[in-house]
């Protein structure tokens, strides 16, 4: 019998764990870590295990568990639709895994998927999982909430979200152009690589961003304003991050 | 010199705190605490009073903390609309916190507000904070996120909120009616106690709902289906949890 327990990790900050995710990775035997990229000549990958190998360290009380990375397939960014493509992948990630499984927990015992934020926000782990175990394995499956990236950005600016009674939409960079309306409310956007936002400027001159990168980091970087006035300043924080740091991830709010 | 910690305390579960909440609890001096109601009679009043004082009970490890009831203003429900009334409401309620503070910490210290789920999403607290600094209290005000309700319903459903690459809007009962779209993609709806969400059925055959009430607490209920198949199931869990309890809190999230 497998029980996988798929947990919220925040930044990776010790800090930003819950105490029932604590317990949770103690419980742990075998962590699976996939890698959309290859592992040793890519920044974000190294640097992203470490934090992980840290963050096991400081709040695991014993040494009884093995680290698994798993080499993810390639995504096949050519044909079909991203949807698609997306799909796909998964499913031959998902039966990657169940080798893995059978190899590394052949008399059952407990796996752990770390997730960066909280698993319910643009992650892929519970969908992998299900599928896993709609490949016919027999898997118990327990998830651990976690802080996401937009909540620490949120907590740094000390923000409130919504404004009274409003709502909060939250999206990626890819949608948002085409998403975009005051009536949304406060738009956070998640997976930009290209500060899409700056497209937003000319028709509405008067929306605020707060901004973060890195969040829960050693270079967290944090900016809010106007977004007319602001826009270049972070365009250049990204790229001074980028060039210490060899990646950047950030995640921002749109606010009226 | 006061120090302000808004500290998001989930569903007060212990489980659920993050470990720098931890910390911050254990530096408060005084807990200041709103309630919207008279105190001895109202059921959610005496159980959320009962869950902090618990909450505090088994994370603090000290007694040298006082937790202060500040009786809320009423609010002002006829006049004027419900945004003006609700600032209005804020803005005499920062008034009574800043007596309370210049009485409790004349000599300075750490004032604490518990905030359920996360202080960014549909609570006032930040903004009456900000407000007692505007009204020329010196504050330094630090905030640290917690596991929202809406987070607990994906994790205990185990669900990815968003479809692959697509949108999550989180909204009010008030508003779902007027602003719902297949566009926004999963609509998380808080703040809603007659689910509005009924009102879709005929439109919306095919929609999907995770519902949760008392998340966290020992009268959970977890529903999870068809809206048009399960929407009276849902409503008779809600009459019966409030004829148990005396209240009802839930939260739920609408999906393709
Ligand atoms: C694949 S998504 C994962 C989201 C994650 N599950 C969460 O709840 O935050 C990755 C995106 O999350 C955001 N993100 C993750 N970690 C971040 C960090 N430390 N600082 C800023 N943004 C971050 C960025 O928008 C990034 O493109
Ligand atoms: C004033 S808002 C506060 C939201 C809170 N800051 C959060 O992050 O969850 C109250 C609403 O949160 C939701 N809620 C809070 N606690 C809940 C619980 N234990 N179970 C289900 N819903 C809850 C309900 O929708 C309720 O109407």
């Amino acid at each position: 019998m497998i029980t996988v327990l798929v947990i919220g990790i925040g930044s990776s900050s010790p800090g930003h764990l819950t105490r029932e995710a604590v317990a949770a990775l103690n419980r742990v035997d075998v962590f699976l870590v996939a890698d959309k990229r290859a592992r040793t000549d890519d920044p974000v990958a190294r640097d992203l295990a470490a934090l992980r190998s840290e963050l096991c360290q400081a709040v695991i009380s014993h040494d009884d568990y093995r680290v698994i990375e798993v080499v993810d397939p390639p995504r096949d960014r050519e044909t079909s639709g991203y949807r698609e493509a997306v799909t796909d992948w998964h499913a031959r990630r998902a039966r990657i895994y169940r080798e893995v499984i059978d190899r590394e927990l052949p008399d059952g015992g407990t796996l752990g998927f770390l997730v960066w934020g909280d698993p319910a926000f643009y992650d892929s782990t519970l969908r992998i999982v299900s599928q896993i175990r709609d490949a016919g394995v027999d898997l118990t499956i327990e998830v651990f909430p976690g802080i996401s990236s937009f909540q620490l950005l949120a907590a740094r600016h000390q923000l409130i979200l919504n404004t009274i009674g409003g709502p909060i939409h939250v999206t990626t960079g890819r949608r948002l152009l085409e998403e975009f309306s005051p009536e949304l409310g406060t738009v956070v956007v998640m997976l930009d690589g290209q500060l899409t936002c700056r497209g937003l400027v000319d028709d509405h001159p008067d929306l605020k961003i707060a901004w973060g990168a890195q969040l829960g980091l050693p270079d967290e970087a944090l900016v809010r304003g106007r977004l007319a006035d602001v826009v270049d300043e972070i365009a250049e924080l990204r790229t001074a991050i980028r060039a210490r740091r060899g990646w950047v991830m950030d995640v921002y709010a749109l606010l009226w």
